[in-house]
């Protein structure tokens, strides 16, 4: 792997993506510990530990033979996932997809078309957009092809890339949404992942602030769905035409914005005078600095207007926002900080966050309008905004707010033939059972009925469909509703 | 990229995703032509295209200026995904939706649990199971770590690790899948791709047939509900204890079993004496090549019960499943082919591989038994199966049939202000239809009704609910169903 020359910081790459910051390490629900600091401890699961798991022992096993083994040596492998990943059983599972289908859902609600792109971009695609400064956390390597790849750290920039590639064949505004996976490489120092999984909606071809409106419309729809409420979260708020308007007033080039506005979006994680440090270092004056810094203490839209005055966009865009979330239902949600900033160099105007109340999570989401993203690759500019919501932090806020839903297996049936001649009878009386919709855990050993029960209550089975042979012989098998005890004979072409 | 040692056939690893070796490389439904070799012809659409897009012309644009560009400058970038890797743009996401919908639904009837895990895995992982040959076409690499990591060719190995990983946490039987994109990488004679999304369902700790049989059963299933019947595709079935019995007689050693079922495989791809000279090298006699190949060319489970004698586990488990298959009734989508190895080197039992009928299609979807496979990881065996089915080869065949759905978007409600200061009203009338579940196409900018009813149109919206001054004034908005040009008025509290 060679060298790489680049020396950025993660955040110039992935505000989106900084929930990532936070030290969650476990999976979404399998964890040994609450404690966010604990959940690095690795499940090392010994090998032995799996050499004592539950041996089979149904009718069959005495037809086993111990056949060749595959290779003649053996190795002991690594049972945990590579650093910093996760695995999802099923329990993991069932949660990701409880989120995932909230996140799909609301898009629909919202009238946005699904999409998706490579996990795997040309790594151009991302040192290209922010300047000069950005590979620190890359996910990067060299194929054999010795093209240049990356594991991409975000969506957006793909999104980009099939809007410029579709052209012409596209009818604007786009509404488009994606659950995708990014990755970023870091150090694994304090636990922190790998891997997330990011849901985006993108509105590409609306210039006016009723698209960022619709935008924080959405997540508010979402936040509701799974319980959170506006005394749990609230977004923060401001406009990059701040920033914008100072730096006007101080004649920096405007090429200078982006690496400016990434330098801003650390005030809160280095020490000021680093801040200042690095505004003096791309050529800010001290004047131009303490301005700047002033303006982005303003706490309130009065404030602000009496510093910039009231004939700017930054400030038009603000009011047209906090006016519209009025009629949205969702004011008490917003508020404007002139901090909020983001990390993503490509943002042009409105910036949004989403944040714990209790100030103990990183951001839960962040996003904003970048105007000007289509002509860094090249293309023509359409105005775009769009939002990143991760998988890690709202699911610490949930835990935190005991509002992780109870999710469990759940099958209709558990069928069970009485002995094995019958095996292929369970088998038909599964299928027409599926055939109506039902799904069937169908016990493919010989087993006491002792272990059928246990089996149906680890599964959840609402009923037992016994398969006897003398029922059989008449036309009919035997249910058990699980819940009840109820217990009737059913002819097989009854059962649905 | 250091030099990879390795030298073996892609078939050792991935006989579960030999279907890449298809020709096919376009993406699911955005195509340019219906030959699959001029699939590969990109949509190179010059940047110039996407610069005469629509522009977009709200009330707003005027607002609009000139902001800071992100760089100072500007590098046109390759529109195209990396090559072998696909975009799924809303037309293919809903046909890749439609099709892994149909995988989830069928592994829910069947009582299967959803699992998943990281797309990119330790290198070690895949390269250990079948010994010394395996990293021809492995998508692998060095991580800054210098760790030796690889995005998955398949699933099965990742699986076996989570459960040794659970080890005695979990209850046998596991019935779990999982539907997750796979990598290989190849040079790109051919315009195969390099990734592709794979459907897994495995039978963890039950020894028997029946666990075999009723995944073809589930394999079953799946093919009726997307509309494809026993006279399109078939299973060949066979068992690898075949090749064991004979290898047996021989007495070549269990540790070479892997290699040579891994060479077998070969035998339709590449010339009989080229196998020959393969066995040859690994130590068998000519003797037992003649032999092994006869028994291969075997067409009829009579004539092979001729040829090895009834007292075997490869015949018995062979009839067992035909007999089994009478019952869940697939049988005639069953037929016994000596010659079906399948090119990965764990499995021990039966093997099994779905196909079309015409020929013309390589193998849809393959799996069998790997009851040996745990012990490679050092773990102790547990008995399993399962099988592999991709998403490339049954969108051909679907294709081919006529058979692919027709997907659009659909949704419940445009609606539109009259005019711009009533945007936020609308907002409120479209959150009122969200609350009761409607999905709605909100129009965010100020849009002659002409282009209102285009959109409507495109985005094949059921109603048009428009928000006016007077109406508002008298708390109703004006609805017309579109399809049938009826018009009413009602209450914003009875929208729904």
């Amino acid at each position: 792997m060679p060298a790489t020359p680049f020396s950025c910081s993660f955040l110039v790459l992935q505000p989106r993506f900084n929930h990532y910051i936070n030290p969650i390490f476990r999976s979404l629900t399998y964890q040994l510990s609450s404690s966010p600091f604990q959940s690095n401890v690795r499940l090392h699961c010994a090998l032995s530990q799996a050499a004592e798991a539950e041996s089979p022992t149904g009718g069959r096993s005495g037809a086993l033979s111990p056949g060749p083994t595959v290779t003649g040596e053996v190795q002991k492998i690594d049972v945990n996932p590579p650093k910093g990943t996760r695995d999802f059983p099923p329990e993991d599972m069932r949660l990701r997809n409880w989120l995932f289908n909230n996140f799909k859902e609301v898009s629909r609600l919202y009238g946005f078309e699904e999409i998706d792109f490579p996990v795997l971009e040309s790594e151009a695609l991302f040192t290209r957009k922010a300047g000069e400064e950005i590979k620190d956390q890359l996910y990067c390597f060299e194929d054999r092809g010795n093209r240049r790849v990356a594991l991409r750290p975000e969506l957006t920039p793909s999104l980009a890339r099939l809007v410029i590639q579709k052209g012409k064949s596209i009818s604007l505004p786009l509404k488009w949404f994606t659950v995708g996976q990014c990755w970023r490489y870091e150090r694994m120092t304090r636990g922190r992942r790998r891997e997330h999984y990011q849901w985006n909606m993108d509105i590409i071809g609306v210039p006016g602030v009723m698209a960022e409106a619709e935008l924080i419309s959405s997540i508010v729809t979402l936040f509701k769905r799974i319980g959170i409420t506006e005394s749990d979260v609230g977004f923060k708020v401001s406009s990059r035409k701040v920033l914008q308007e100072v730096l006007k007033c101080y004649s920096i080039p405007d090429n200078m914005f982006g690496k400016v506005c990434v330098i801003i979006d650390k005030i809160e994680k280095i020490p000021v005078d680093e801040i200042k440090k690095e505004l003096n270092a791309v050529g800010l004056s001290q004047e131009a600095i303490e301005e700047l810094l002033l303006v982005l203490s303003v706490k309130s839209l009065t404030e602000l207007e009496e510093r910039l005055g009231g004939s700017g966009e930054a400030i038009a865009d603000l009011k047209q926002l906090f006016s519209l979330a009025e009629k949205f239902g969702y004011s008490k949600w917003l508020q404007f900080d002139a901090s909020v900033v983001r990390g993503l160099a490509y943002y042009t105007g409105i910036v949004f966050e989403g944040f714990d109340r209790e100030g103990k999570l990183r951001a839960i989401c962040g996003g904003g309008r970048y105007d000007h993203l289509f002509s860094t690759f090249g293309a023509d500019d359409i105005p775009a905004c769009g939002f990143g919501f991760g998988d890690a932090v709202i699911v610490e806020l949930l835990r935190e707010k005991g509002l992780l839903p109870e999710l469990s297996l759940q099958v209709d049936n558990i069928v069970c033939a009485l002995d094995e001649e019958l095996q292929g009878y369970a088998a038909m009386a599964a299928n027409i059972l599926r055939e109506k919709g039902q799904s069937v855990d169908l016990v493919l050993e010989s087993k006491p009925l002792k272990w059928v029960f246990k089996r149906a209550a680890r599964t959840n089975a609402e009923r037992l469909v016994l398969v006897g042979n003398s029922e059989w012989q008449r036309g009919v098998v035997g249910v058990k509703v699980l819940s009840t005890g109820e217990q009737y004979e059913v002819k097989l072409d009854d059962l649905k």
